[in-house]
């Protein structure tokens, strides 16, 4: 792996996605057959698409009974177990409404509604992801969102992989369509003949995916869209270089684009950690991609000190950082960015991709500085409640349309002069 | 007002804007220019399209000093009272980072910290508001970001509003910029010689305001892109016409493209209030303003029961509601899409625009289904926080591989295995 020092001239790129020209052109031109045709051009889309030629969208239940058939035993154990546990960690991000009294007659609040309902992306190809299935339907149904509608691309044999329908069975879901792309999207956001309207789309997918959800975002509400993978390991020399490498690597398998870096302020470990990958790199199953993602985005940051790490991991503003240094709990204060912390030498991260129970969909690229992983509050939203009664419109009339006609807005102000007089004015 | 009966086939339009592509072109060539010529553009921008030669763009402290001398102080008491108690209902929304512990060693956790700069835009031209900037900025100061800068379009004086200045220096705001438009957007994305980079820009603006957030959006976050403003009163026979009236014109009288709705099961008081918005119009400063607004979007919607009157305001999910029937607290829960709810005779919108507490910053255009008032959770983002202690991880090594190893991802299980055996094996 590449090792650089860190001084202050170094920069840390942030590459944000951009939509591609074409891909755009033949996004625009699927939603558009979708809202025009309905059923007919999903059923279109997928039989060019996904080469299967289905007469249903829907999943019967049959489907699924079959399903897990083909699902080891201690599979299915650890896919409940991961629920459970995924399950409980989100059941602590529940907001209440709340409303305070004031003892003039106001009373101020906030209302939490779940969304009515909610579109799930599941990816299909190599890799189908229960996971991805779990981390994003279950703070939905955590949040209490009454319809939630799965969709995911159909296997050229006309079935959905048995581990997708096993996990979706796991946790309830009761509608899955076998319909994925831009299509998919379509369908989600302007509704067909099977597939009703949602409020909110979440999820992974392709470019054709993500093109598709950002053209449909205003019309509904989508979830961030995710770029690349990243992992930054925060180290000193306390580290196992082998595990090190072994964790940075987990990342790197994910994709090509992926990135995986060190900083730290070792540079024994620095040259330690560049051995262990080059080691390990060569007996992986997806040694190609791995490779491809360390050479291309792989580097280890050496730094002068703890504090120059803690400084260079908040310009990274990483989507997953470990910290395996002495006392990493002491650290914690100090990172202002990061998807999601993983603490101390055994916190390795594919823990929390599975099974500890955060959730796995994190801001990728530098949005740790703004965004947070999704989680309940993505399947909620607020309403103010406000409720004056007549003596405390009367106290504060005065300043309500003082500040009204400073703005220039005389009509708001009689909104408030009207209720002050005579009642029978009417 | 048009009158209408609501049957099963009454639809309610939502307009979502888009942007239009001439504007679209100007205001990528100006994010060109301001990242290409920095403090030079803005200059040149604010000649061309402001008409105001300036040599500097911060705001100096004696512009402040003078401002006051504009102000009335019954004016700047009012807005002192307005920032006090739009202060005191934000802080009710701080979220507490927390954490678990679990007697097997897992402590997982969720961390919240606020963004590190944030950048809030406000309009100039006819109606510079001091409430816009208290509703913006008052939230990120709640959720304790550090850094906040705003950005104004100046007059031609070269000066910006007394009423802006005041505004700003009574929240304490410290850096302040006479930069409007698209360049304005650009310069706290990109950053320029004076203004530095922030991480989130809020605040309202006109198309091409807009369209720069658009155009930034994942190079820094960004508020929601509101739409024209709309009320919708759900009255019933208790309702007293003229204040309805009121009510309906109050936001009327902000644009020509707001939308006032009555939904009643009264048919007296869709009489009534007809004739009160046409009697109240004519007297009102901005008539024209108001006028077309209620005869464009205008609409009394007459249902044949209170049920179905809420079947109604929640397909609508209006940005304001005025609930003014019987019992209002009682039909609170009913309510599943509003962005702020006005309950009682009483509580008459303009109330929640500048003065009760609650942001006036909410979802227009129907997006109520999806979207909140904007919120101190609008200016913090949150990180999970994981560690697991060594028996931990060994109690659940074979779960999480397991699941690795089901979605194919080997370096994954790996990375939890290298840690369950001799430690000295690097």
């Amino acid at each position: 792996m590449k090792i650089q020092r860190v001084d202050q001239s170094t920069t840390f790129k942030r590459t944000v996605e951009v939509g591609k020209e074409k891909e755009q052109k033949i996004v625009e031109s699927i939603i558009k057959e979708v809202r025009d045709n309905g059923d007919d051009a999903l059923f279109r889309y997928t039989r060019e698409l996904d080469g299967a030629e289905l007469t249903q969208l829907k999943v019967e239940p049959t489907e699924l009974e079959e399903a897990y058939q083909h699902i080891e035993p201690n599979v299915i154990e650890a896919i409940r177990e991961a629920i459970h546990r995924i399950r409980d960690f989100h059941q602590r991000q529940v907001t209440q409404s709340w409303m305070t009294t004031k003892a003039d007659g106001v009373m101020l609040g906030q209302k939490v509604t779940p969304l009515d309902r909610v579109g799930v992306y599941v990816p299909g190809g190599k890799a189908a992801y229960p996971s991805s299935i779990m981390m994003n339907i279950i703070p939905a149904q955590v949040a209490g969102v009454g319809d939630i509608a799965m969709v995911s691309p159909v296997q050229k044999d006309g079935k959905l992989p048995a581990g997708v329908l096993v996990t979706a069975n796991e946790l309830g879901v009761k509608e899955i369509y076998k319909v994925g792309g831009a299509q998919a999207v379509a369908a989600l956001a302007y509704g067909t003949e099977t597939i009703a309207p949602v409020d909110k789309i979440t999820g992974p997918g392709n470019i054709y995916v993500a093109l598709a959800k950002r053209a449909v975002y205003g019309v509904v509400d989508i979830d961030m869209i995710a770029g690349p993978s990243d992992i930054t390991v925060l180290a000193d020399e306390t580290a196992i270089p082998s595990h090190v490498a072994a964790d940075l690597l987990s990342q790197a398998e994910h994709d090509e684009l992926a990135t995986a870096i060190l900083v730290t302020d070792s540079e024994e470990l620095a040259e330690e950690v560049s051995k262990q990958v080059e080691l390990q790199l060569s007996s992986l199953p997806k040694e190609a991609i791995a490779r491809a993602s360390i050479e291309g985005q792989g580097k280890i940051y050496v730094t002068k000190d703890l504090e120059e790490s803690i400084d260079t991991v908040n310009q990274i503003a990483p989507e997953h950082l470990e910290i395996i240094v002495q006392n990493p709990m002491e650290q914690l204060g100090k990172i202002r960015h990061a998807g999601a912390i993983f603490l101390g030498p055994h916190t390795t991260e594919p823990i929390g991709d599975y099974f500890a129970g955060p959730n796995h969909v994190l801001p990728t690229e530098g949005t740790a500085r703004f965004s947070s992983p999704l989680s309940v509050d993505d399947f909620v939203k607020k309403s103010s409640v406000l409720s004056y009664s007549k003596e405390a419109l009367l106290a504060q009339a005065d300043a309500i349309t003082t500040l009204a006609r400073l703005e220039g807005l005389e009509a708001h102000a009689r909104a408030v002069e009207i209720r002050l007089g005579d009642e029978e004015n009417d």
